[in-house]
């Protein structure tokens, strides 16, 4: 388990670093823009998607390094996504990461705009894969561009928000989380594998890995956002309740919630069958998640 | 003239189905993201952003159908700009190209995924892009994301907003429209060019051709603003004035703005020096441009 946590927090260090190196400075203009970015991406996450992104790529037999573009690219993609969600116009949070947001402090056009430039500088840093045999550049450019689109990512964002008041059944809510959040777990983890040259049938394994794996952990962060304080959350408790959003435990009941969790959990570890040793880690990380304290 | 009237309608038309075809149809869900989408993109624009990347093609000896999807992208990243300028929180535009805009139809929150949505659906249909032998698909993708990205299109937007009320240098306004406009303009005679397997001096001379054409397009939009009416126009005339917004005829007077707009297009017929009887259309489209009532 502290091995667990040093290979978290040494992967954590080396996507800040990869970011860090990748993002204009501060003192490229307009200033103000590049400094709106690093506030928002260096902010103290987790980084729980590139980590998915280098261990797929090392549970695959490949380098960690081919697959820190991808890293990088799925953190700036989810950093936007977090960014413009925050928006007045959205979910109108006022603290995220135990942080103001970012149209708290730079103002909405600026965090519109910081949002926008995060995306796209997703797909700058995304073109620098290197190639595979199995898959060409265009493979990783449409990966994340169709899990970022108006189907998966923005969808899901548009269904959530048309879903805010009213009554949801759970199919429809888990149209949502497979949307909003494990559409961009599964291609962290995909573009991952296919950055080490993925066969088939373990990229069909590590998506449905992820699958499973990315609807657990939205389930645990709806019970989180009930049972915790704000200030352990770093964003707003209960914001979801306050804005009548539909949740897992809204929708199950708390106890069901967390059956839920965990049947999702072992179905996520049962798709690393494929995996002998090699999943090891993967398994870890899904463990850990699974652990957190719900 | 009545031949170049057909080209442009021609090609327009083509791009239009091609971009019909990429997109998700409204019966697709979410319905209201598709349909948004769709209203901004499909609003009577003259496509001209498009018809540079296939005249650009052309004019590189290539075929107009390779062209096509980084004709669509540079469209789509087009209007995405305009849904997230014309904003309450930025320009807060309430007309464009003659209908209310996105955000006054299907409401801000909507507004900023849409404008989301189109810009991650330009990365998409890039990726479609053949690569070439001088051109791997990686450069087509940097090529978009350099140009959206937070040092041009973006970086611009932001200049634009901070020097709102100021008094601008004409330096300093050259550079906001060489970000906001010629950078875009240069970017997709540059991809239609690169579908071609352009040659490095060929390409380098669409490149000029591009930034002076793009510059003059911009003191010729300025400069309309002020003289036309906002029928006219299909968006709101007089609005830089209104908010102060710095323009080549507020920093030079309107008769040295017509004069600059002269001498960019000039520059712009020069830099086709290396085109001969192939380069003819795009010295059309530039001198038609010119020719707009202004």
């Amino acid at each position: 388990m502290s091995d667990l946590k040093d290979y978290l927090a040494d992967r954590a260090t080396e996507v800040d670093a990869a970011l860090d190196a990748f993002l204009p400075s501060k003192r490229q203009r307009p200033s103000s823009l590049h400094d709106a970015m690093r506030y928002s991406l260096f902010a103290g996450g987790k980084r729980l998607r590139p980590v998915l992104a280098l261990a797929a790529a090392e549970a695959c037999g490949g380098e960690k390094e081919d697959a820190l573009p991808a890293a990088c690219a799925v953190e700036l993609m989810h950093t936007y996504s977090l960014v413009h969600d925050d928006l007045p116009s959205m979910d109108d949070d006022d603290l995220r990461r135990g942080r103001p947001t970012c149209h708290k402090v730079y103002g909405e056009g600026m965090a519109v705009l910081t949002g926008d430039a995060l995306l796209t500088e997703a797909f700058l840093v995304l073109s620098e894969t290197k190639p595979t045999p199995r898959y060409p550049t265009s493979a990783f450019i449409a990966e994340l561009a169709i899990t970022g689109g108006s189907t998966r990512l923005i969808g899901g964002q548009v269904l959530d928000l048309e879903g805010e008041g009213r009554d949801l059944k759970k199919a429809e809510l888990v149209r949502i989380h497979e949307a909003k959040t494990a559409a961009l777990l599964t291609s962290s983890l995909r573009l991952g594998a296919m950055s080490a040259n993925a066969t088939p049938a373990k990229l069909e394994a590590i998506t449905s890995f992820g699958y499973h794996l990315g609807l657990a952990f939205q389930v645990i962060d709806d019970i989180l956002d009930v049972t915790q304080t704000t200030e352990k959350l770093g964003k707003t408790a209960g914001k979801d309740e306050a804005v009548s959003k539909a949740t897992y435990p809204a929708v199950l009941g708390l106890e069901n919630a967390r059956k839920e969790a965990a049947k999702l959990t072992r179905k996520a570890m049962e798709a690393l069958g494929p995996f002998k040793k090699s999943g090891d880690r993967l398994r870890q990380i899904a463990a850990y998640l699974l652990e957190r304290d719900y």
